[in-house]
């Protein structure tokens, strides 16, 4: 599979799972093409928005351009949405972080599964987190 | 143009007037082919989150099918959005509906443009309706 189609799948994956869980779930089209700063994805539960960028992510690559987050931040402010990272390392559960805990480097805002799965939700607590406010 | 291309280049149209007026806007992929009710597009000032039904309209066409509507209305329920149709008739502005607003007859809901004129938004009262509230 090349990086477009996965990434596709992976959208799909996420959207699904949200509706099960009794969220609406929406894919962004042209996200990633179009001149304006735009999600993969929009959830919500009827009271809170979350935009969401996803990545798949192989052992060679950890960290998200910083242009994507800001992109990411800005978006979410005036949409009013809260800016959500989801990741997916290959063989994992998917791990939600948000944009505060991701760490800011040279090459970009660094993501590590080991190191961030503390501060991260796995899908379920992001949805009973969320569904509780 | 085929009707699938006109209803994106109509998506389109209408993606670049929000953000012209400092909102956030997106289409929504795979809406009309996908299993769960979903808009045409969600625009947004930070506030209000609009789901949008989108129709251009030639003059043999004067119904919204009850599915697309009742399906329009159940997804900003569950995503917290108000549901809005925007409607595109050949040579004249945009026109938004508010689903409140539309006829239910046997065929469909119905919209005519010199009939609705008075319910209906333009795109400019549309965006200070809402930058208002």
């Amino acid at each position: 599979m090349n990086r477009k189609r996965k990434g596709i799948t992976a959208e799909r994956e996420l959207l699904h799972k949200f509706w099960k869980a009794g969220w609406a779930c929406v894919r962004i089209a042209g996200s990633g093409s179009i001149k304006y700063p735009m999600p993969d994805v929009i959830a919500s539960n009827g009271f809170k928005q979350i935009a969401i960028e996803i990545k798949n992510i192989g052992s060679d690559y950890k960290y998200f351009p910083k242009k994507e987050i800001k992109e990411l931040i800005e978006f979410s402010q005036k949409f009013g949405a809260i800016p959500f990272v989801a990741v997916k390392f290959s063989g994992k559960p998917w791990l939600f972080l948000s944009v505060d805990d991701l760490k800011e480097t040279k090459q970009g805002f660094a993501i590590q599964f080991e190191n961030e799965k503390a501060k991260g939700f796995s899908f379920e607590e992001l949805i009973e987190f969320f569904d509780k406010l």
